[in-house]
């Protein structure tokens, strides 16, 4: 078990090269989760008494309004060379996002106890967590950027190339990709009408198919 | 000087309960920093080999788009509980905000060593930074909820209560309001104009006078 351990640390930037002792503290405070696929990993009020790192799977955090409407805010993908949900579980203040697993997810949960020892004693261990924290930060400046600046439709034309499977179909409601974007039903519908007269998707209930992938790509490609 | 900085500390919600060996080690580590009004702080680029903390002034945040349009991010205050520019300043990933003084600031500027020998060996130090970093997220949450999810009257509205000085006068071009809230400028002339119909601002050159505080105080207050 804890060979097994040591074995994922080696999967984040970093911690691979933690020390010895550090690294047996590491594997001691924490202990391998799992979640399925579309399981609640962390909500609004959560106290954050561990925190994620990423072994297998996505997770997407997503900010829900008072009228229920949802916008995704950025995905944690495992491997990454720092992968931690520790932005949102590190809960000093009061967060409005949740995080839902996208995938089946496996990850490692430190307990707080053992983050701050870690912190106190590894700069590599704060280098790790602070830049984290400063690729979250990132991610949302990129979202805002994105949301402010840039058209819906070259917006919605990468996004259904990025969320196409190798059917070349992405099963998603008017309504999620809606969510995936931060816009309203009506955009997405009006938006979709549009690329399916350009013979670029065909619409069908729940699905959208990519039938003229190189119009896409150069949409998805101009400029914002 | 070292008595003066000392004083300074006191500000900042946690410095204060330091002991005694800490503040010494930050108030040697650190140096007082002055911007005049309109003065650029950091920019994208910046390597950010200090940490600033703000005794007084304030500081804009904000994000330019390549074609060099701006939306406003947060505000950074002097006296609040931990007022840091650390997020920008722990520049690990490159970011595309940039901060300018919005007033004449005065900061503490504590470099990287400093910072980094705080962090590891006060709990109460590295608490005062993760709040630094929670706020922040939250604050960029927050204007993605209201870019998303609100009308864009509702926070028009808002903002000019806001924004107005003692003379009940808001100075800033329609392009300087539509930065403010991440909108085309287009979408601010028209709104201003409606509010104009309703009797609830004046508008000259630069400059936006409330003559209706209710009016605008109830549409402030309605849901986005």
């Amino acid at each position: 078990m804890t060979f097994l351990k040591q074995d994922w640390l080696a999967r984040f930037d970093g911690l691979a090269d933690l020390p010895e002792d550090l690294r047996e503290e590491l594997v001691k405070g924490s202990r391998l989760v799992h979640y399925a696929a579309g399981e609640q990993i962390f909500q609004p009020g959560d106290s954050g008494d561990n925190l994620l790192m990423l072994v297998q799977g996505t997770v997407r955090v997503q900010q829900k309004s008072e009228t229920g409407r949802e916008v995704s805010l950025y995905r944690v993908h495992a491997g990454d060379s720092c992968v931690m949900t520790t932005a949102c579980m590190l809960a000093y203040e009061d967060y409005s996002a949740d995080g839902v697993a996208e995938t089946d997810v496996e990850a490692l949960a430190i307990s707080r106890v053992t983050f701050d020892s870690l912190v106190a004693r590894s700069p590599l261990f704060r280098q790790m967590v602070f830049r984290a924290f400063s690729r979250r930060i990132t991610d949302l400046l990129t979202l805002i950027d994105d949301i402010v600046f840039q058209r819906l439709d070259v917006r919605l034309a990468a996004r259904l190339l990025e969320l196409a499977g190798t059917d070349d179909t992405v099963h998603a409601t008017h309504q999620v990709l809606a969510n995936e974007l931060g816009t309203a039903r009506e955009v997405i519908s009006r938006t979709l009408a549009d690329f399916q007269r350009r013979g670029w998707v065909e619409q069908s209930r729940g699905a959208v198919k990519i039938t003229g992938r190189a119009g896409l790509e150069r949409m998805a490609r101009s400029a914002g």
